[in-house]
């Protein structure tokens, strides 16, 4: 397998007291237009401190790191670590200042680089009951 | 902005008839352990269809292609053009099978590049009246 993608950063998250923030790099501050109708975003991560090979060959993880819980595929967790190092978190919008988002709270680390937000449509995004 | 990360396909998305499938690459097999205890998984495609410089530098399109829409940032869009092709798709497990998993539906086409699957919690993925 010898294709890959590019994916570049787009903009970063800040931490400041206990104030959270997406700041979005100013040349892609146009793609932000209209996000001020939106209550909630998905924010896209990348894991930067998991990125080297050995880490994105790992398959399988005890959750949570606790070694009580069984090993379990990647893919039937939220780990950090697995192939493509992309974090995926809902958050919900204080703010937009420009090329900054103020947020309420992202389980990511200050610092991790941002590859995408997308709008939260509950219709496409959330199952009501699911069974 | 020179840094940038590296995606690989790890699957790809077939349709025969009416069934859908996500087929993950043999050597990403171990990665699904355990997700037959998931009913919904979250997939993440590339939408590799446009993967060219010019598309990836479109910060504001016309949603749904339709130029009644006014020009909205591609952030506060679910448009396939955008910085980091990412698509996101929520998608009903009907089964799995060794590398195969059966889902429901998907709006992505066949034959696009599968890039990671996280399980679906409606706790952290979720919002029951956002407002």
């Amino acid at each position: 397998m010898d294709n890959h993608y590019q994916i570049f950063p787009v903009g970063t998250i800040k931490k400041q007291d206990r104030s959270v923030f997406v700041e979005i790099y100013k040349e892609y501050e146009d793609a932000l237009y209209g996000l001020d109708q939106c209550t909630h975003i998905i924010v896209f991560t990348w894991f930067h401190e998991n990125d080297a090979p050995e880490k994105r060959k790992v398959l399988k993880v005890h959750p949570r790191g606790n070694k009580a819980n069984p090993l379990t595929g990647v893919f039937a967790t939220r780990s950090p670590v697995r192939p493509n190092l992309i974090g995926l978190f809902l958050c919900k919008i204080i703010s937009i200042e420009k090329n900054v988002i103020q947020i309420e709270h992202i389980e990511a680390f200050a610092g991790s680089p941002v590859i995408d937000i997308k709008p939260y449509i509950p219709r496409i995004d959330s199952i009501p009951n699911p069974e």
